[in-house]
This record gives structure tokens, C-alpha cells and sequence, in this order.
């Protein structure tokens, strides 16, 4: 990094701290000595799954999103526990959320998803060797969603019909696009 | 959509409104009929712009993000204006940020950010036919960005180095190496 970028924090105001999300207001100086404002959202963290059927289908979830009024398809998803190895996280929501356990859960990548104004770092597995589960782990009381198991090119038509229209779910379906792309080589 | 998975608002209180984001709590009522609380972060849009130069490097900004206190390598963005076309904002942002202007602006897609806590959507275009503009519109403010310009196997090496690291400059390289493997075929 050649110019100076940093932007120095002068005060912190608390504005709320949810079940979920806080937000707070930063004063900062800036790197040309003036002065500005950061609104910041502070997120625990998050973990999603790419999880892959024996029949080598994928595993998505259909819930809603208050935020958008809408239902979403998506990969399995859920938040991090507060010092929650995420490697535990996306064991156990896997579970939840679709009732299987996998004998792999390989780690991808990691991404923020909204660097502009909140911290979310999402951390992608890719889970195989699915096996449902007798009596799974179930979903927090207040999770409602229904699961699919869609081919890669049931996938694609979903993208297309904005069903899925999220940005995890989006990786997810061009990691599987470059792995074919690679196979076909 | 098979099960009712709607989630009704019962209240919603105000918490807090920005410069970029708002924030608001929804009581809701799930679909068994019990009460649970949607924290939600509202913004207003942005969009994103994967900007190829003459000489086929990749236009990618350094930037300083607050919420994590490092910067990040991302490709261009900015937010929407109330009411404005997405077309016009990345016009004006890949100008504003990087000093090109372009021949062709293509829409490529668009995809929720956090859809959990937010509504943010994130619109990518495709900006060809760059032209470094004289007296180009400069930054907001409170905006200071450094520039650079990377074949597609540096943005590769920038991501392993978590240098670039956030959900749309992710989209962006594996949308590069998508069209590298369609080409190679």
C-alpha cells in the first residue's frame, strides 16, 4: 500500500446491540486530516455449505427474509456461536437445517459480505459424503424452511428466476460451474 | 413454495437513521403463530463494476474499511442514489473512482449482500472499452481509494493473500475464470 488510507477512530457511539446485529457510529479522521462519519454494523460471523447428495444433487434451503419480504433459496447457512470453531458451526447447521451429517467438510473460502458497512465475514464449506440423520439436531424455534434437492442446472434456472439472489449461494453456484468446467477439460 | 413460510410484521420500531443505513426491529408473527423479532438493516442499493482495460487488466480499488479496520482490494462500487438507474450510478462511480469512462456497460446480475439482517442488493456490470477521461468527477470527501490494474492472475494471488476478500470481488474473479475456461474449450 503506497498512500496512507487509514481512517483513525476520535469516538465510538453505541447506537444498539440485538439478538443478532449492533450497530454503532464511528467519528474518524480521515487521511487528509478531516473528519467523517462510519456507520457500522457488527455481525458474529457466519459459515455456509455446499452440500452434495450421493445422487450429486445439492442440498438448498427456502426460507424467508424479513428484510427483503420474500422468500430466498439458498445454501445452508447460520451464524457463528461466539468463539464457535466455524468448522463446529457449519457441522451443526448443516445438520439443523437439512437433517444431514457428512463424512467431509472441507473448508473453501471466506468472504465480507458488505465491507461498506458491516463486518459479516462468511466462511464456505463444501460438505460431502451426506447421510441423513435419525433424530437430527432441529432448527431454532423461530427458523422456518423448506429444503430441496436441485441438479446444477436446476440451479441455473433458479438463478435465473432471482429465487436464488444471494451472494453465497451465487459463489456457490460458480464454484460448482468452474468444477465442471474443470472436469470437462 | 410448498409450506407457508411468510413471516407477518405485528410492529416495527425505528432504531436508528444514517447517512448510508437504517435500522429497524420487526415484531413479526412466524408461521406456527408464535412472536419472534427480525433485526433489519436497511440501504439503499449499490452497484458493482468489472472494469477491463485495453490492455486487459482488471481495474481494482484499495480502500480502508472501517468495520474491519484493514483495508480491502475490491473492484469498483458505490452506492445508489435515491430513485436512480443502477446503469447511471456505475457510469458515474467507475468515473468517480478510477477516472475511465467506458464504451459499453453490461449487466451481468445482481445478488443480496446478508440477506439474514439486510437488503442491501448489489447490481455487477461489465465496463468494456475503457478510456482514461480527462477532468474526470473526482471522489466524495470522504473517499480515498488507490488504484490498481491486475491481470486475472494477480487478482488470484491478491485472494489467496485475503487482500481481496468480500462477496462481489469474489464474484468477479470467478466470473473472469468462467469466461477463461468457456474460452479455452
Amino acid at each position: 500500500m503506497m498512500k496512507n488510507l487509514e481512517e483513525k477512530t476520535i469516538a465510538t457511539t453505541q447506537i444498539f446491540s440485538g439478538r443478532i446485529v449492533s450497530l454503532q457510529v464511528d467519528k474518524v479522521e480521515l487521511p487528509d486530516g478531516k473528519t467523517s462519519t462510519r456507520e457500522i454494523v457488527k455481525h458474529p460471523g457466519a459459515v455456509a455449505i455446499i452440500a452434495i447428495t450421493p445422487e450429486n444433487k445439492i442440498v438448498l434451503v427456502e426460507q424467508y427474509r424479513k428484510p427483503m419480504e420474500r422468500t430466498l433459496v439458498e445454501i445452508p447457512a447460520g451464524k457463528l456461536e461466539k468463539g464457535e470453531d466455524p468448522l463446529i458451526t457449519a457441522v451443526r447447521e448443516l445438520e439443523e437445517e437439512t437433517g444431514y451429517e457428512c463424512e467431509k467438510m472441507e473448508y473453501l473460502t471466506g468472504f465480507y459480505t458488505s465491507p461498506g458497512f458491516a463486518d459479516e465475514l462468511i466462511h464456505v464449506y463444501l460438505a460431502t459424503g451426506l447421510n441423513k440423520k435419525e433424530n437430527a439436531a432441529s432448527l431454532d424455534e423461530d427458523e422456518f424452511v423448506e429444503i430441496l434437492e436441485v441438479t446444477r442446472e436446476e440451479m441455473e434456472q433458479l438463478m435465473k428466476e432471482q429465487k436464488i439472489y444471494d451472494a453465497k449461494t451465487v459463489y456457490a453456484l460458480q464454484y460448482l460451474q468452474l468444477e465442471a468446467a474443470a472436469q470437462s477439460k
